[in-house]
Parts: structure tokens; C-alpha cells; sequence
């Protein structure tokens, strides 16, 4: 019992995940306000009833005080306690419970299939031909679905999905990717710079492992505030340094190399400075990078001798009027020498774009101008865990070679990514102008991306109210938000901001009637927020 | 050019990976013989050439010096360089250079669909149904897959396996899983203590994790040798203590409690000791433990207040006469108290059994007795991942809950789980009886898994010979194997072995006509090359 209730205590208030089933008919909003003794103590013993695994024997090998330290010291905000709670609160209306609202509203995380958007045909029949070649037997699938995947499984050890691929991916949907950023860029890519990982994520944390250093400084990885918290909680977990640098909120998000020049000389002499992440188009904050300020950007990494990471999921998500995407291998490649021959690795995904297969882990990345023996390395440590899902690798390709003009599926397919990318355009559209009408909160356009991050003016009555019950002011507004109209947003806390500000994040990716719905409890609920705290 | 050099003339006699298409047209086994400066030199020109990423800027802020070490230092040889020479061979086989085999045959892995083995229909339909759910419309899927893929499908996110799932995976496949486990043991198991991953190395990797230690002295992790790879390279990319504990050879892969009594006192005072590993069925060794051997293992677990870290995806592969599976969960629960109490991780996959459904990438952990505020903090570290390929969940749900007596599946899933644990079995056998019939080879039984670790009695004029061009003894056997017979096996070297002796693994998994040509050509190159080197 005493090793629970300390945690509990601690976890409550920082943030700290909690297993759902446990807190299943406690209020979190209730646990928020500093927990009675009685009420700890009450929460520990079903703890310690509710399973097997949860007795108590005369030692632990793995305990709290001797766990990884940077484990503990993590954060993932987008998966939080809010998202526990809105589980809960969902169980809680299937139940019956009387609640103002009859459904719950995810707009925490970017997962467009959960949010109602539909399969792409083409990619769901490919799949389903790979993962039973029956199916290229049917006569009810396009002759380009069956082409498409029977050229996938000639690449598949035994011609089966079934078998490991090579440690970097299948080699025809490397091809395949390198073609694809070849007619993207208009600059040549080699598919033995390209490895596949299962999402975006894997590549991503792979990367920056590398940069572990044992002894001496930390090195320092420069990321943008706010951020999306893969970044801060792989930095953290991999016992990184990292270096903030902010995104200017009064200049729509927009990079000012000013400000990374102030982070990097802030904290040069702290850590070892390595490399500069960046996320085009943004998240949280939604902004397009034009070919200008990614130029400087390049030459500020020159400068410094900084690797770039490009976070490029988002690419095929561009909202705003007069905004394109540009990659980074492209602009650098374009700027010459000496800035085109910077290291940089670059990532993609399946998770987004029109298509948000998030559930199929499928991604990968590309290097340009890695060193050939830093790169072998890359490759043996990816080996150890033999290779990322074939299916997600599949996906992948239909990503990067969809149906061509006059094959049967093109018509289908076009329709199918018009309407979504159309339809997401309005809702970016449609989220900029409801909030911009919503007193006390103020947001930068949508120009691409998922997510929009509204600045809230928290009144001081409420900032006192949520230091007095040790949250986060966002942290209480995000909660109260989620107890009384069912949306669950993630307070800017979890991605960083200025100290004094205060934002969410929320996607888009509500169906068009379920975010008018949303915008609308949105409005009555800050109506109401204010005028009781003002 | 100075940088790629020394690194070449370094990774050519360690083993290090060389990307394939670097190699192309020079023979790995002309670079085993200590390379000329001259050739070193037009293989360093040919690297600098192949891709543009591939040329020098003036500085790289990632290179060798700076690399993380612990990624430069560790080693996985189930991927190495006879696998690269392996892939090699059969390309220069396709362009139809003359060798005296015709095919390459690839004993390296344990990659069942890559050595000819089909699919389970059952496994396949199901995914293909919840990879395109219009196959529920499709008269041709029998009703029991429908159902299953539905109930898949109800329990993803907008019933899509494109929406993530809860880091720990879809709540029906952890549901699925724990009630297998329940009716494998006879022992409660709780979903919540369950995390489906991709394969089984995700979560055996996260485990090892939680034991990273900043200060003070490494974690140290017991680990059998001969021992798979994964482990010793986990345990080195985390800068974890390895802790070797030796198998007993001439008792057929056993495991002596005093061994481990010797291996822990020889290490306490350099590591904090914390847990042990053991695989059972054996890999690389084929043994499978008696009830009475885990017995003693559990007890010195106690003793010494280790965590016992259960690899058991090897449990459907059971031939031996008399010898039976025995969980760890199982076992330990059933002893009673203190013994019941002892954390646990057993992890299980889909990528062995029967099912050898490698590419998919689907594998569980269940934990037991673990520390709940532990546990808390496992579920956060793996959240930041967001989760496992949902279609690799929905193969392991195929996996813990196959069709039942009666189903319309039944009786075809039954005929082909059996016709390939029955080939299997057939194959284990085989190879004992082989490889015991050939001069300077001998070998324990297959009672389990995918594998047999033959003992080489090398010549010593081999062993100068070896030596002469760097390279390890069993390694230059291992190769010259291949380059005469095209049969890729793994050295010894890679898994651990007692010094002085020479061993190989070889999976069992050619089919069954491939086998009985790669036992012959085995057999013919060791006269051979006994009479060479006598």
C-alpha cells in the first residue's frame, strides 16, 4: 500500500497516466482536486484487488526508484489523462449516463479513420490481395489492384506477405518511394537511401538514437516550441538535450531565424548541438514554410553544422491559398553547394495526408548526404528488430504509386483523394473563422497540416482556480471543456508555448456536421467559462 | 575518402554490414582475404559514386567518432554478411552465372513463408477482410471469418484498422489473448496486463528498457549461451551488463542451476543484477525445459531476486518424444507462494508456430506481479510510439482465437496447422539424423523450435587457416559453405559458444524435397573439406 499511494498521489498531479479500468467510476475531475487520504486510500485498494499482477510480494526488482530515470521523466501528451477521461466518459454514455451531450468529440489526436474519414478503395482491395492472394483469383477486383500487389508479393520472400522483407523495407516499394520523391522534387533519389519503418514515428526515434553520446556533453537537438511531443518525449527517453526554439505566433507560426539563432546561442555551451528538427507543414500550429524562410533555415543549419530532420508527414495537407510544400531536399539541393550537401533525413508517413491509414504503421525515411559508414550503422541496428509490418510497406506503395491516368482504379482513387483533401480544406476553413468569433480566443489560419492552435485568454479567476488545485491552467480549462461538452483538446502545455500563453490543439478531423456540433458546444461552453470566472 | 577506408579494412574482418549494392561485382570472399590498399581504394571510389548522398561535404556532423558507440558496438548476426553474400549469390545466379548449385537455400532465419511454407487460409481471410471490409458482402468467405473480422473491426477506432488502437492494442485482441493464456495455464490471466507489439522483439526490447541505468553500475541482464542475437544486441544498444550463463551441450541443451550459481557470483559485484532470460523452446538450440528444470530456474530467480523474462514464441513448436510446454506463468503459479510472486514478462508471437507469420508483425507481452506504478509507466513509454500495426493485432487475434469445433473453418485450419507442426517434426528429425551421419558433425536433438546448433569438429590446419585471414574459425567455415553448396547457415560466433568449440545454426524450415538436397550437398562439402584441410 505505501508504494501505491505516493505514486498516485504524484501521478494525479502530474499528469502521469493512469490504467483506464482503475479509475473506472472515480471522476478524474474529482482525483484533481487534491484526493482526500480516505479517497487514496480507497482507489489503492482496488488497485491492489483489481488483478492478479497487482499483489504485493517482499520485493521488486522493477519499482519506481530504480526504474529508468528517463523513462519516468517522459511525457507524451497527446495520449494523456484527458484521453483516459474521454475513454471513460464514453463507456459512462453507453451506460446511460445523463450527460449534457450524447456522444464524445476526439479532437486530440490526428487519427482521420476514428474521426469517420473512409478507407481509400484502391489501397484496401491492394491490401486485401496480399494478405490473401486468393483474391487476384476474383474477378471483382480492378486488373491495376491485382498488378499493384502482384508486383508486391514477386518481392516478398516466397512471394508471401508473411515472410521478413530486408531490414530497410521491400525492395520494389523502395523503388517506388524513390521514384516518388524523384517526381515530387525533380532531384534524384536513390532507393538504398530509403528505409521503410513502421510510421513515421520508428524512423524518426531511430534517427535521433544516433546521436546518443555516452560520455561528455549531451547532444543537442533543436526543436520547435510548440512541438509535436514525439520529439521531447524521444529527446527525453534517449537522455538528449533539448533546445527550444519558438515558432512565431504573431508571424502565422513562421520560422524566424533571429529566434534560432538566440536558442542556439543560449544553449551551445550546455550541450553538444547536433541537429535542427522541423516540422512542415506544422504541428501543432498548422503552417506552410515558404521556399524562402526554408532556404534560410538551410543556411542557419550550414552556420551551425546542424543535421536537419524533416518531419514532412504532413506534405499532401496544404490548405492555404498561395501555399505549396517544398521539401528540404529539394530547396537544399536547388541553394548548390555548399548547402546542398547537408546532412538531412526526411520523413513521410501513411498516418496522414488523404488517405490516414494511422493504424497500418506505415513510413519511412530518406537520407541525403549521410556519411556511407554512419549509414551502415544505421542499418545494422535496424536490423536487430528484422524488419516493420509488410502490410504497412504495402500501403506505403499505394501511397507513392497510385493508379495512373486510364488505369481502371484512377478515376475512383482521384475522386476518393479530392474529396477528402476538398473537405478537409473547409473544415481548416471552417475552424479558423469559428474560433476567430469566439471571444477570448484567437487563432492563426489553417494553412495546412491537421490542427489548429487557439491561443485561449484565460481570465485570472480561473488561472488561480487551476494553481489552487495544482493543474495547469490549460490543463483545468481542457478538462473543464471535456466534463461539460464531451470535446477532448490537448492544452498546449503537452507541445510547449510562451510562458503566460495559453493554447490547445485540436484537429480538423471531425465529419463536417460533427464539428459544426462541436464548434457550437465549444461557444456555449466558453460563453459560460467566462462569465463565471470573470 | 580517408573516412571510408579505414572503416571498410575495420567492417570487412568484423562482420560489420556492407550495403549489398556497394558489393555488387566484388566477392565478399576476395575481400575475407586481407584487401590490397589498391583494392580498398577502387571499392572506396566505387562507394563515393554510387549515390549522390554519398559524397564527402567538408564536415558530417554524424560519423563514426561521434556515433553513439553502444550503436557501433553492437551485433546482430542472424543479418550479417553471409546474408549479404547470400542475397549476392542468388543475383548473380539469376544472371545466370555458373556455379555447381543451382539456387540458394537460406537456413539463416527462421522465416517459415520465405523457405516455401504456405499461409494458414483462415489467418489470411480474416485479414483480408478487415484490411477491405466489403469482403463482408462477399459470398465466398465463410461466415465464421465474417464474424471474426467484424468483431475485429467493432473494436477498432470508426470500425477501421486505418484508426490507431490504444498503445496496448485493440481492447478485443487483449481480451482474446488472456483467455488463451487462461486456457494454455489453467491460470487467471487479465487483459490489462497484456501489451500487443510488432512481433515479440518490440516488447522484448521495451522490457529491457525499463532496467537502463544512468549512474551507478549497469543493469545486469542473464542471458543462455548460445543465446539469440536480439538479446546481445539490445542489451549493448542500451548499454545494459550482458550476463552469459553457458547451456549444457553434452545434456542436451539443458540448463544447470549451478551454471547459473557460477554466472551470477562471477558478475555480482560488476553489475546490479536484475533479471534473467530464457528462451524455451531453445534458439538457437532447439531444447525444450522440463517442468522440473523451470522449477529450479524459478527458485534461483528468487534467490536472487531476478525478474524472469519468459521468450516462449517458440511454445507451438514442440517435437521431441515425452517433452511438453510449460509456461513460466504456468509453472511459478503453481509453486506457490514466494515463488507466485516473482515479476514475470512472458512474450509470445505470430511469427513462429505453426503460423510463421513473420511479416506481419504482431507479438504480446504479459506481465505478472509487475509493480503497477511500473506498469503505469511502461504504458506511457510505449504510448509515445501510439501503437502496433492494428493488422498484425488482428493476426495474433486469428492466432489465440482460431476457429472452434463445428466453425465452417475448423476443419481446414486444423488440416493445416497439423500438416505443418507433422512437416516440421519430420524435418527436426531429418536433420538430427544427418547431420549425426556426417564425419566431424554432431548434434542434439530437435525437441522444439526452429532450429538445430550443430557442433563442428574443425581441423586445425582450418583454424590456421581462419586465423591467416582474420576472420573467426566458424565464420570462414560458414562461408566457405556457402560460396561451395549456396547453404546459408549462421556461424556460432553469432549466438555464443564455449571457447574452442565451433558450432552453426540452421533452421529446420527448407521444405521437406529442398532439405534432403541441402543435407547432401552438406554432407559432401564436409568430406571435402575434411580431406582439404586433414
Amino acid at each position: 500500500m505505501k508504494e501505491v499511494v505516493p505514486f498516485l498521489t504524484k501521478s494525479v498531479f502530474k499528469n502521469i497516466y493512469l490504467p483506464i479500468n482503475f479509475l473506472n467510476g472515480f471522476s478524474v475531475s474529482t482525483l484533481m482536486k487534491k484526493p482526500s487520504t480516505q479517497l487514496l486510500s480507497s482507489i489503492s485498494r482496488r488497485f491492489l484487488a483489481t488483478t492478479t499482477s497487482l499483489k504485493m510480494p517482499g520485493y521488486k526488482v522493477l519499482a519506481l526508484d530504480t526504474l529508468n530515470p528517463n523513462v519516468k521523466t517522459m511525457e507524451y501528451a497527446v495520449r494523456g489523462p484527458l484521453v483516459i477521461r474521454a475513454v471513460e466518459l464514453e463507456k459512462e454514455l453507453a451506460q446511460g449516463a445523463q450527460k449534457p451531450y450524447k456522444n464524445v468529440i476526439k479532437a486530440n489526436i490526428g487519427d482521420a479513420h476514428a474521426m469517420g474519414q473512409k478507407p481509400i478503395t484502391f489501397i484496401r482491395q491492394v491490401l486485401a490481395c496480399v494478405a490473401y492472394p486468393e483474391l487476384l483469383q476474383n474477378g471483382d477486383m480492378p486488373s491495376d489492384v491485382k498488378e499493384h500487389a502482384k508486383a508486391i508479393l514477386g518481392s516478398c520472400g516466397g512471394g508471401s506477405t508473411g515472410a521478413y522483407s530486408q531490414s530497410t523495407g521491400i525492395e520494389i516499394v523502395r523503388q517506388h518511394v524513390a521514384k516518388f520523391i524523384e517526381h515530387r522534387d525533380g532531384v534524384p533519389a536513390d532507393s538504398e537511401n530509403i528505409c521503410l519503418s513502421g510510421g513515421a514515428s520508428e524512423s524518426i526515434r531511430n534517427v535521433l538514437k544516433l546521436f546518443i553520446n555516452r560520455d561528455g556533453k549531451k547532444a543537442g537537438i533543436m526543436i520547435p516550441i510548440p512541438q509535436y511531443p514525439l520529439y521531447s518525449a524521444s529527446i527525453e527517453e534517449f537522455n538528449l538535450g533539448q533546445v527550444g526554439y519558438y515558432l512565431d505566433e504573431d508571424n502565422n507560426w513562421g520560422l524566424d531565424p533571429d529566434e534560432l539563432r538566440r536558442s542556439y546561442a543560449e544553449s551551445k555551451d550546455k550541450y553538444e548541438m547536433k541537429a535542427i528538427v522541423i516540422i512542415n507543414p506544422g504541428n501543432p500550429t498548422g503552417q506552410v514554410l515558404s521556399k524562402e524562410n526554408i532556404e534560410k533555415i538551410i543556411k542557419f543549419a550550414h552556420e551551425h553544422k546542424l543535421m536537419i530532420l524533416a518531419d514532412e508527414v504532413y506534405q499532401d495537407n496544404i490548405y492555404g491559398e498561395g501555399c505549396a510544400f517544398y521539401s528540404f531536399k529539394k530547396v537544399l539541393t536547388n541553394m548548390g553547394e555548399p548547402y546542398s550537401k547537408i546532412e538531412l533525413a526526411s520523413f513521410h508517413s501513411v498516418s496522414k495526408g488523404y488517405m490516414g491509414e494511422c493504424g497500418m504503421r506505415g513510413g519511412y525515411v530518406e537520407f541525403v548526404n549521410v556519411d556511407p559508414a554512419v549509414y551502415v550503422q544505421y542499418k545494422k541496428m535496424i536490423s536487430a528488430k528484422l524488419c516493420s509490418t509488410t502490410l504497412g510497406q504495402a500501403v506505403i506503395d499505394c501511397v507513392v504509386n497510385p493508379p495512373k491516368e486510364g488505369d481502371p482504379s484512377y478515376d475512383q482513387w482521384l475522386t476518393e483523394k479530392n474529396e477528402v483533401l476538398k473537405s478537409l480544406k473547409e473544415r481548416a476553413t471552417l475552424v479558423k473563422e469559428a474560433y476567430s468569433n469566439i471571444e477570448g480566443i484567437s487563432v492563426n489560419p489553417v494553412q495546412g497540416a491537421m490542427y489548429a492552435f487557439p491561443k485561449i485568454e484565460l481570465p485570472q479567476k480561473a488561472i488561480e482556480k487551476a494553481k489552487s488545485l495544482g493543474q495547469a491552467p490549460d490543463f483545468f480549462y481542457a478538462m473543464r471543456l471535456l466534463e461539460e461538452t464531451g470535446i477532448c483538446i490537448v492544452p498546449g502545455s503537452g507541445f510547449g508555448q510562451r510562458d503566460g500563453t495559453y493554447h490547445f490543439r485540436t484537429t480538423i478531423l471531425p465529419q463536417p456536421e460533427l464539428m459544426k456540433d462541436m464548434l457550437e458546444r465549444f461557444e456555449r461552453f466558453q460563453t459560460n467559462f467566462l462569465k463565471e470566472n470573470s
